[in-house]
């Protein structure tokens, strides 16, 4: 089967400039199939801020109001979306922006919580990712850039978990090609100590998480990365790494960031 | 050759959702390859407002400096743009939302001008428009939904008159398909009597719109519109036509709206 990279670039990287513009170059470097999932970064907070649209946070998690899917939509599928496209055409990459909506990529249904209301939030259904679409774009030289919006196929748009999405793309092409899923943040992968950048586990396997959790040295903001993680190499994604955004032209094996690892490594 | 329709939607017509639903229950319903071509609303502006970001206007034409940039970037591109999209989607049309930038499609040229700085405003290049991608995408299904922002190939953004940008689109299109290209605005076609939507004319040939013109009877913002509709017509659009959003489904010929013709009438 074909390699396909699926990235996902998270939030601090995308708030500084100078490290996106290397991840960019590097991404743009990378051949073959490739596709790039983003977050948002701080300037969706920021704009809410300063439209005085009060952000409302239940345990942790933002819930999404109309007001909010607006920014979010503004942000993530508008200015990111677009700079970052512009970016990588200037590099030579082929790159096509998209949320979920478009061409119907990724179909999502509105989070159900019978206890809490988290607003316009979608969950990728489970046959939510349109893969002969995506496929299409793929063949033709194109590189889709996707923003963490998707509808509900009933003219709704979204906001979805950027790092579950990728996820759920990479899951949902892995029965048609070699994916490898990486998962670009500001930290050179799963850290030992959290202090300390250079502590990075070269691999982690499920009982190692499972005692880095016990111990709380998994920090709270990492958990459901990785339960994504272990999730997509569960289900059929043949690599799956965590690593520094400007680590991403080592992308062979695990020489850079850590690499999950779902059985015994062998 | 196969056809194909070019259809701009007008900013007054973006502004009320329910002629904008019309509107697009209509574009959804026309069978074959399709294009849409959307301007920005009263959106852009109120958010500049909103954010304190001052205006400049230069004989009536807006200054486009970075921040005015970025606000038409999230509001074309992004929540409008992505609206329209899942709206459509929701109708059954594979609509995918782009601006110049996403596939290469639309490349732009800095606007210079020695006397005035319009600032990141970009002119579609004479080759700009990538009709081979275009038209794989068409081929594909998929109806592109194009917002009034292109680029420069070396990773700048700018801002594109959306009429101009459609009859661009429009030409470059013409060379493979036979395309007919409507401007949809708030209006019944060129009014005889501005202030009466009953005196649309049927058919205007450039003889005519010289003496409209003449005699002051051709609005200032008219003007633009349609000295891109007659461009458009004598490069080889085979259909002009100027008409209500709400008339979207009166497709054939010129029995609604003003037809453009660019040599005697037959």
């Amino acid at each position: 089967m074909q390699p396909l990279h699926v990235i996902k670039i998270g939030g601090n990287s995308i708030d500084n400039p100078q490290e996106l513009d290397v991840f960019l170059s590097d991404l743009a470097g990378i051949p073959g199939h490739k596709i790039l999932v983003h977050g948002g970064g701080k300037l969706a907070t920021s704009l809410a801020e300063q439209l005085h649209i009060p952000q409302t946070l239940i345990e942790g998690r933002r819930v999404t109001d109309a007001a909010t899917l607006d920014i979010a939509v503004m942000v993530y599928s508008g200015l990111i979306n677009k700079r970052i496209v512009a970016a990588l055409q200037a590099r030579g990459c082929n790159a096509l922006g998209v949320c979920g909506a478009d061409a119907g990529l990724i179909r999502s249904i509105r989070r159900a919580n019978a206890a809490i209301d988290f607003g316009f939030v979608g969950d990728v259904a489970d046959d939510g990712v349109d893969t002969q679409r995506m496929r299409m774009l793929l063949d033709a030289g194109i590189t889709p850039v996707l923003s963490a919006i998707t509808h509900d196929g009933s003219g709704s748009l979204l906001n979805t978990n950027a790092d579950t999405l990728a996820a759920s793309v990479a899951v949902a092409m892995a029965v048609q090609a070699d994916v490898t899923l990486r998962y670009c943040f500001e930290k050179n992968g799963v850290l030992l100590d959290l202090d300390d950048n250079d502590t990075a586990l070269p691999t982690l396997d499920p009982e190692t998480y499972a005692r880095l959790k016990q111990q709380g040295l998994v920090s709270k903001g990492m958990i459901p990365k990785l339960d994504n993680a272990f999730d997509a190499a569960r289900r059929g994604v043949k690599h799956v790494i965590i690593g520094h955004a400007a680590a991403l032209h080592h992308l062979s094996g695990n020489d850079s960031g850590t690499l999950i690892v779902h059985h015994e490594t062998t």
